[in-house]
């Protein structure tokens, strides 16, 4: 059957981030729908952030489309250009190529559940926005790789 | 800003199925939020189904991965090999080429809304696997095209 079990689901809390930048992860968990289908062309997540938490560091996908719908509470979109509240019942998309940071913080005093989809390319370049966040992310085929700004490896 | 205004979003009840097939679309309609966000790697739908209504003929894709997630209301997960009820909170994947015809009808008697995920894969066919829907979709390129099950188009 197709459906997902979410109750036994495995939560993931593992963050991609090297250190100093992986303590913007506290307080996000991830259930991967698409993968624990075995879905391969797109991700959806069905992600929880506590008060307080991120969903990222501010940043935009050069080659993969996302999508965000919020299931329950609120969240403020905060992008290079402002900030907009997203309510449950909201949705947002962020298109492939658009050089506008973008993260999702909860200032609630609520956890907010939302859904985030993005596609599943073969290669994809993740750039971070803020100036004080030296990373970016690369993925040449293999999955995603931490580099410096300056091309050099973590 | 990337918000979709879906208050005031266009609402799709239009049905690419030819007569009698498109009788099966009537009390579905769709709000393409991933085309408002203009969004061309995959279409995200916000998919109201009222009491009674279906959300297509059964059918699966060759191509293309598909994901539901139930915002509210409850709604039947009809397959060839059998029926799950899904509840708001739950999702079911449908991966490529996976030949289990699949359609969600709604049997309560309260409205169900839920998102639809697809790829939009450049190329794919779209099987209808009851006996008497004597109709397949086919996209080679141009968009979805019908055509009887010998190869006829309508």
């Amino acid at each position: 059957m197709p459906k997902i079990n979410i109750e036994t689901a495995p939560v993931r809390t593992a963050c991609m981030y090297p250190p100093p930048y992986d303590a913007q992860c506290a307080g996000r968990s991830k259930i991967s729908l698409g993968d624990l289908g075995h879905l391969s062309q797109f991700g959806v997540n069905l992600t929880p952030l506590s008060p307080g938490a991120a969903s990222a560091h501010q940043h935009w996908h050069k080659h993969e489309d996302e999508l965000v719908y919020v299931i329950e509470g609120e969240v403020m979109l905060v992008e290079d250009d402002g900030e907009t509240l997203l309510r449950a019942g909201d949705a947002a998309t962020f298109k492939a190529g658009v050089e506008n940071g973008h993260m999702l913080v909860n200032r609630s005093d609520q956890e907010v559940v939302f859904l985030e989809v993005g596609t599943r390319g073969e290669k994809d370049v993740c750039t971070y926005t803020d100036p004080d966040v030296d990373m970016q992310l690369v993925n040449g085929g293999e999955g995603w790789k931490p580099f410096h700004k300056n091309g050099e490896p973590y």
